[in-house]
């Protein structure tokens, strides 16, 4: 595991900010090293909300060690009602790992999605069923924030340059290869 | 200055982040105690512009030790093309009140004009204008952002219950009769 890439992906939110952690190996093959989500009450002051939210993100950080941070971005125009708290908390997702000397990406939820199913306007169940594919896991990650955080750290953790040595072949993830073989299956039928 | 509250006004930014700290005694009267703008560069990534403005952050409330911030709330209907950034900006901002043990408060620009003004809808002049005169300043603040930043102090200190021997009469502030003031004058003309 000396050669895999720990990544850290986070779905930024007030209320429940999933944080998955894995290892991403030079073969684009992955584990779980962790997954969970931070909450906060909705009837604590922001300031105090977002406190809760910067001690557990620091508390994963201190404990997986990841190489590198990956944070769902943000737009304005998502749900109205909490997407100010969801970028506040992006913000300090983003500002734990500069604080902790990591480097941090943002992807789009499309990007996502993309890398995950090889679709960028996968469902929610898609790109669930894929990770716990990739990641070998018996069940659907749970709940839907943690899940996306592990989507998040896998499209990050393939993203980085095909390292020398590497077995993938063209440009499809394993995720991608897989969802095109099923989607050449189901057309077949 | 025993009873004076001391308060950090912040009006957040990625680019540019007002930072004002007044002084506001019982009789809400009030005096400037520091004013400046905490910068960071757009070719960082987000990730280190957040660090830098947090290190300012940091450095003005270790410097000048308020009492409360009060920080003004953004807007997803704002200017769409900057807001994710004054919104991650604004949670850093709540999120070191909260971790210096210091209560946070968020008010909208129009409760501040209102308070500066008397009229929510002011604009970005009569706001400077009034809030030079409540400081007893020389000239006008600038930049605006850090205007902005005093302009939210004084509507945070002057909003406080008032305290037993206060010298206040009616719900008018110093500077809500100082225009009223004017606006007679003016209509007498």
């Amino acid at each position: 595991m000396a050669s895999a890439l720990r990544v850290l992906g986070i779905d930024p939110g007030l209320t429940r900010c999933g944080v998955g952690v894995v290892d991403v190996r030079p073969d684009r093959s992955a584990a779980l090293v962790h997954v969970g989500v931070v909450r906060s009450g909705a009837e604590l002051p922001v300031a105090e909300r977002l406190a809760l939210i910067a001690r557990g993100l620091r508390e994963v950080l201190a404990t997986y060690r990841p190489d590198v941070v990956a944070v769902e971005r943000v737009f304005a125009q998502q749900n109205r009602s909490t997407v100010m708290g969801t970028a506040q908390a992006s913000g300090i997702a983003l500002l734990l790992a500069a604080e902790h000397g990591l480097s941090a990406a943002t992807h789009t939820p499309s990007e996502v999605k993309a890398a995950i199913t090889g679709y960028g306007s996968a469902d929610k169940r898609q790109v669930q069923t894929m990770v716990a594919r990739v990641l070998r896991l018996d069940a659907l990650p749970q709940p839907a924030d943690a899940a996306d955080a592990l989507a998040i750290a896998l499209c990050h953790g393939w993203r980085r340059d095909t390292p020398a040595g590497s077995t993938a072949s063209g440009t499809l993830t394993p995720a991608q290869r897989a969802w095109a073989d099923a989607e050449k299956k189901a057309a077949r039928r």
